[in-house]
């Protein structure tokens, strides 16, 4: 497995004056998640993804993507989760990430099942026709219990901005991060696909076993899949540096999230939710 | 099937004061391709792909994402490319696109038959193991026949940007757009997924049946799969606003494109393929 981040000679170009240099890439490699669990007393393997993703913290990008897609709900489910392959077994960090569920975890194999797919960021993936979006119908709606205040999300949009070390070496990696009620950033993640840095939060959410309601930033815009994934592992908030698709809001309106926009400094937007965020 | 952008109420939030406020939203929804194609004189029909896309220039769409899978090469393989559906009988455009296949025209079954998917803007979803990866090495590499001059790439990106019309109105949209050597723009599309766009002015290509060789212009980040569908479409320059991903410049090196990002007024810096960019 490479390193989040490599080095790459380039030509720089300003009006018809070239001129070599070196820059910072970020890291784009696939990482293919493969789950074992036991049907019957048997062990059944399944290959369930590939995803291209910045090296770093794969545990937590599998298990949140596995959450994600309802296929688990808790740590205490899995039984290991560990790189595998020939790398691997030389010490290594790999391209392939086994999660193994405990005996008696039921597995969903009609979510298993996918024979579509889309080439989009969607989180509809798989889902073989338009009836199966039908299926988020079944999600609970998320309850209240989670209140910021506008001051403590103007601060954080700053700070976190800052935190972002790999996308300012590289301009080209996405951001997502864990906050409290009282604005203290949990854990921030950064990856070249956006999906893919929510995931790792998700999936270090349920490492750490975080019970507490939190909220989730995002460094680019909001879609209709990052507010599945955020409702799928109880956050209950999402703000985006970005806009927000129609869907997402939509979304956020029917399944009771709090959907902010557009954060700047002292500025952002609420499309859904606004009882979360308090004025002072 | 809705408009492609839409007007929402939101509140503004500036410090502690909050405005109400009428908003202009990407739209984003889902659209299913259908495949129907003749073997051994039957008619086969399979679900390929379910897209969350911006609604519009949906024949592109369908039609460029079957070219950069490798399914179709040419329009002239094409009989029908429609919306399907309820809405498509009223007369309505639908969030369903059916595109039949003239008969005598061979489907590989095996990319079709796609168990494995990604949550990411992949490109290689539905590869069922990373071996599979190596597929793409039987793609030919772009031959030369294509060059720019620095001078018109500076003037591209400042025109380019000025035409997202709708991102202007909602700051959430990718843009993708073909130019030729002149620096003739050819073709413009907005998007809220990077990849829809993408496979939008690709399928505009297809349907005009342009044979010569192209650039493409891509408002964001450039990754492994945009490159892929440039080599997939014959287009041998890609140029992003964005950075590109590790993978995206190894890519572009292996099979001979032109790889430029960071495009600035004046200003942009060269990956890989200079041969293509004239200084003068």
């Amino acid at each position: 497995m490479a390193d989040s981040i490599i080095s790459a000679e380039i030509l720089s170009v300003s009006r018809a004056e070239l001129t070599p240099r070196q820059d910072q890439l970020a890291v784009e490699e696939p990482l293919e998640i493969r789950l074992h669990y036991f049907l019957d007393g048997q062990l059944e393997r399944r290959n369930i993804a590939i995803t291209m993703r910045t090296p770093g913290h794969d545990r937590e990008l599998a298990l949140g993507f596995l959450a994600a897609e309802g296929i688990i709900q808790s740590a205490a489910q899995v039984q290991a989760c560990e790189h595998s392959g020939a790398e691997a077994l030389k010490g290594n960090n790999s391209n392939v990430i086994k999660v193994t569920l405990k005996p008696g975890v039921e597995v969903d194999i009609g979510r298993l099942e996918r024979n579509f797919y889309t080439s989009s960021s969607c989180g509809v993936c798989g889902k073989a026709s338009l009836e199966a979006l039908e299926t988020i119908g079944a999600l609970a709606a998320a309850d209240g219990g989670f209140t910021i205040s506008a001051g403590t999300l103007h601060r954080l949009t700053g700070e976190l901005a800052g935190s972002q070390t790999w996308f300012r070496q590289t301009g080209g990696l996405h951001a997502a991060a864990l906050f409290d009620e009282n604005g203290a950033s949990l854990c921030l993640r950064e990856d070249v696909g956006r999906h893919n840095a929510m995931d790792k939060v998700c999936g270090y959410r349920l490492l750490q076993s975080q019970r507490r309601k939190l909220g989730v930033f995002v460094s680019g815009r909001a879609s209709f899949e990052l507010m599945q994934k955020a409702l799928m592992s109880g956050l209950p908030l999402l703000a985006a540096v970005g806009a927000p698709s129609s869907l997402a809001v939509q979304f956020a309106i029917e399944y009771n999230l709090t959907l902010v926009g557009f954060m700047r400094d002292h500025h952002f937007n609420i499309y859904a939710g606004e009882k979360r965020i308090a004025l002072q």
